[in-house]
C-alpha cells in the first residue's frame, strides 16, 4: 500500500495520487508522511480534500505539522483549523509558538478567543487538557422524539452522539442519556424520566491517570467534565483515554528503568535530549553504589586472606538485584492497577517473606551443590556463598516488595522504587551479609 | 460507601441492605465481595435482584464465583447464566470444572451446545476468546427507517447497538453501519447505499495484542470477527480491549523483570505459584552470572596485586546494568507501541552509540574527579576505573538497545531482553574490560 503511494509521489503522478488518497483511511495516509521528506509532505498535503486534510493533520507529528504550517497559505491553514475538532485544535495550538497563536486568535470571534485561552491554560495531563466541547446537549422537557430530532439537526459536528448531556438553562449538568436508550425507548417519553441522574463526572483539574481508571472500572465511552458549579465544560472520549493509558504505561516503564519520563518518541528525540533524561538517575545511582566501595574496603583483609570470595560477588549481586526487581515490579504494577493498596503493606510483607524463603532455599541449595561439585570449592566457602544467597534473596524480595508501598505512603511515585534503586540498596546489604558470614565461618 | 454496606451486613439489616444494593452500580457492589467472607458473600448475593445478580456475577473473581456456585441452587444459577452476555458466560465456563460445564450443557438446546463448545475451543488470547455474539445484524435491502425499527425490536439484548453489521443470506459480512449514521441520515436511504464496505475486521485466531493495536490505530469501538469464508462469527467491544491492554502491559512488566507472566492478581496468587513463576529465570540468570566467577578467577593475580580494584567492581556493574536497562526499556516499549520496527536497527545502534558517548564521558569524568579528590586513589587506578566506566556504559547501551531488536528478528519476545538479562551479559563484559585495562595501565 505504502509502496504504491511512494512510487506515485516519486513519479509525480499527482492526478492518480489524488484519487488514491481519497480512497484511503486518514490514519493510513498520515503514516505515509513518516516516510517522505518535507518537500513531498507539502505536495502530498496540498493534494488532500479539505475534509481529509483536517483529519490527517490531527494525526501528524509536531514536526510534520510545523513543516506544513510553514509552507501552506494562511487561508488554507485557517480552513483546516476550523475543520479540526476542538480538542485536536487545542493540542495543535499548544505546540505552536506564541506569535502563531496570537495570529490565529486575532481572526477568531471574542467568544472563541475566550474559550481557546481558557483551554490553553489547563495543565498538561489534566481533564481540561483532554476534553472537547463538541457534545450533544438536550433539555429535560424534550420528548425522546424531539431529542432524536435535535440530534439529527446538530449531531453532524459532534465528536460523539452516543452519550447526550441534559443541561438546565444555566448549563448545569442534570443527567446523561445514551443514544442506545433514545433509540430503544418509546418516542413520547420525557427526557426527564429516562435520563440517568446518578452519572459519573470529573473536574477540569483532575489527573488523567485517575480518569483512565474511571473509564476502565465503569466501562465508559465518554465522561463529562464539570466545573465547581456543576456546569458542563466539556467531555472526554475513550479514544483519547486509550492514548492516556499508553502514555501512563510508558511513563511507568521509563521511571522503573531510572529515566526521567517523556512523551517524545524514541526515534524523534534528539541525542542530547535522550542523554539528559538518563544522566541524572544514572549518576545518583552510581554515587549511591560507591557506598559498596567502603564496605569492600572495610573487609579488604578478609578478601586478601580468601581471594576466591571476590569471585562470587558479581553472581550474588546480580541474583539479589534480580530477586528484588521481580518483587518490586509486581507490587508497582499491582498498585498502578489498583489491585494493591497502602493497607496491604503487611499482607505483602508476609507474602514476600514466604515466597522469598521458597525461592531463596531453592537457589541456595542449587548453588551449594554446584559449588561443591563443579567449582570444587571448600565446604566452608560453599556454605558462606550459599547462605549469603538465601539471606540476600530474602532481603531483596522483602525490600523490593515493601519499598514501593512505603514510597506511595510518602506521596512519592512507587515506580522509582523499581529494579535499579532496589538493586543499589540490596547490593550494599548483600556485601555486608557476605563478609560477616565469611568472617564468622572462615574464622578470619 | 463500603463501610455502610459492611455495617448493614454485620448487623443483619437485610431489608435495608437490599434497598441500598439496588441503588448501587454493579461494579461497586462487586467490590464489596472482596471484603467479606464466603458466608456473607452468599447472603449478599441472594439479596440481589435477578438482573443485578448476573451483571455483578460477571465482575467477581474466579474464587468468588466458585464460592457462590457451590452455595446457590442450580435453578438460580441457570437463571444467572442465561442473563449473562455470551462472552461473559464463556469466560465463566472456562474457569469451571469439566463436569460443571457438562451439567450446564445438558440443559442447553442442541444449537446452544454447539455454539458454546465452539467458543470454549478458541485459544486463550485469541480474537475468538474475546468476542461476543450479541450484535445487531441488518440487511442491505432495508431502509434507514426499517433498520432503526429492527434495532428497536432486537437491540435490548445486544452488547452494543452503536455499530451494526450488514449480512447477506449466508451470513457473510457485507458492510458495517454506525448508529450515528442511521440517526443522522434520511429515513428513506437504503442500507446498501450508506454502509461502509471498506471496514476493518479480524479472524478468530488472531492475537489479542494485534487487535488492541487496531483499536488504537483506527479509534474503533467494536471490531467484527469473521471466519475464512468471511462470515460474521462475533464482535469484539472496546471494554474488553481495555482489559487486554492492561493485561498485555502487565505481561511485559513481568517478563521485563524476569518472571513468567500470569494474569493472576498478586494478592490472589498462592505463595508457591508466585515462587514458581520467579525461580526459573532467577536460576537461569544466576547460572549465567557464574560466568563472572571464571573471569575473576582468571584475573586473581591482578586482584591480589592491587586489592583496591575489587572495591570498584559493584559500582561498575551496577552502573553498567542501569545504563543497559535504560536503553533496552526504551527500545522494548517503542517496539510494543509500534514506534520502532525491525528496520530501525541501524538507526537505534547509531543513536545509542552517540547517547552512550555523551552519558559515558559525563559519568566517567565525574567518577575520575571523585576518585582523585574524595577516595584519594592513585592516578592510574582512577584512570582504570573511569575509562572502564565509559567503555562499559557504551557497551551496555549498545547491547541494551540492539538485543531487543535482534530478539524480535529471531521471533523471540523482545521483553526478555530487558534489565536482568542485559545486566548479566554486560556484567561479564564489564569485568573483562576492567581487568584488561588494569593489566595494561598498572603494568601487571
Amino acid at each position: 500500500m505504502h509502496e504504491k503511494i511512494l512510487e506515485l509521489i516519486e513519479r509525480k503522478k499527482f492526478a492518480v495520487l489524488k484519487e488514491e488518497l481519497k480512497e484511503m483511511r486518514a490514519v493510513d495516509v498520515a503514516e505515509i508522511f513518516d516516510e517522505i521528506d518535507k518537500k513531498n509532505s507539502v505536495i502530498l498535503f496540498r493534494l488532500l480534500t479539505k475534509d481529509d486534510a483536517a483529519e490527517i493533520f490531527s494525526y501528524l507529528s509536531t514536526q510534520q505539522r510545523k513543516d506544513i504550517v510553514s509552507a501552506i497559505h494562511e487561508t488554507q491553514l485557517k480552513e483546516i483549523i476550523e475543520e479540526l475538532y476542538f480538542d485536536d485544535m487545542i493540542d495543535f495550538l499548544e505546540e505552536m509558538p506564541a506569535n502563531f497563536i496570537k495570529r490565529i486568535l486575532t481572526s477568531a470571534t471574542e467568544e472563541e478567543r475566550k474559550l481557546i485561552n481558557q483551554f490553553l491554560r489547563y495543565p498538561e495531563n489534566s481533564a481540561g487538557s483532554l476534553m472537547t466541547i463538541e457534545y450533544v446537549d438536550l433539555k429535560k422537557e424534550m420528548t425522546v422524539k424531539e431529542a432524536l430530532g435535535h440530534i439529527k439537526k446538530t449531531g453532524v459536528d459532534k465528536e460523539t452522539i452516543y452519550t447526550c448531556y441534559v443541561l438546565n438553562e444555566k448549563r448545569k449538568l442534570e443527567g446523561i442519556v445514551s443514544l442506545r436508550k433514545l433509540v430503544l425507548l418509546e418516542d413520547d417519553l420525557l427526557i426527564a424520566d429516562v435520563m440517568n441522574e446518578d452519572f459519573i463526572s470529573t473536574k477540569t483539574l483532575d489527573d488523567q491517570e485517575e480518569i483512565a481508571v474511571l473509564f476502565k472500572k465503569y466501562d465508559l465511552l465518554t465522561l463529562p467534565v464539570v466545573d465547581k458549579e456543576n456546569r458542563l465544560v466539556g467531555i472526554i472520549t475513550i479514544d483519547d483515554i486509550m492514548d492516556v493509558i499508553d502514555q501512563e504505561n510508558t511513563e511507568d516503564f521509563q521511571k522503573m528503568a531510572a529515566m526521567e519520563p517523556t512523551e517524545e518518541e524514541y526515534l524523534d528525540a534528539g541525542v542530547f535530549s535522550l542523554a539528559r533524561r538518563r544522566i541524572f538517575w544514572l549518576l545518583l545511582l552510581m554515587v549511591s553504589a560507591t557506598f559498596t566501595e567502603g564496605i569492600i574496603g572495610r573487609f579488604e583483609d578478609v578478601l586478601q586472606a580468601v581471594a576466591i570470595l571476590a569471585a562470587s560477588i558479581p553472581m550474588l549481586m546480580d541474583t539479589a538485584g534480580n530477586a528484588g526487581s521481580q518483587s518490586s515490579t509486581l507490587i508497582i504494577r499491582g498498585m498502578a492497577l489498583g489491585e494493591i493498596e497502602l493497607g496491604d503493606y503487611l499482607k505483602v510483607f508476609w507474602r514476600e517473606f514466604r515466597v522469598s524463603l521458597v525461592v531463596g532455599v531453592f537457589l541456595g541449595t542449587f548453588n551449594f551443590v554446584r559449588m561443591l561439585l563443579l567449582v570444587k570449592a571448600g565446604l566452608n566457602i560453599a556454605i558462606t556463598v550459599s547462605s549469603t544467597l538465601v539471606l540476600t534473596i530474602m532481603m531483596a524480595k522483602i525490600v523490593g516488595g515493601t519499598l514501593p508501598i512505603l514510597a506511595k505512603k510518602m506521596k512519592l511515585d512507587p515506580a522509582i522504587m523499581a529494579g535499579p534503586m532496589i538493586t543499589t540498596i540490596v547490593d550494599a546489604l548483600a556485601l555486608i551479609v557476605y563478609f560477616n558470614i565469611a568472617t564468622l565461618l572462615l574464622g578470619l
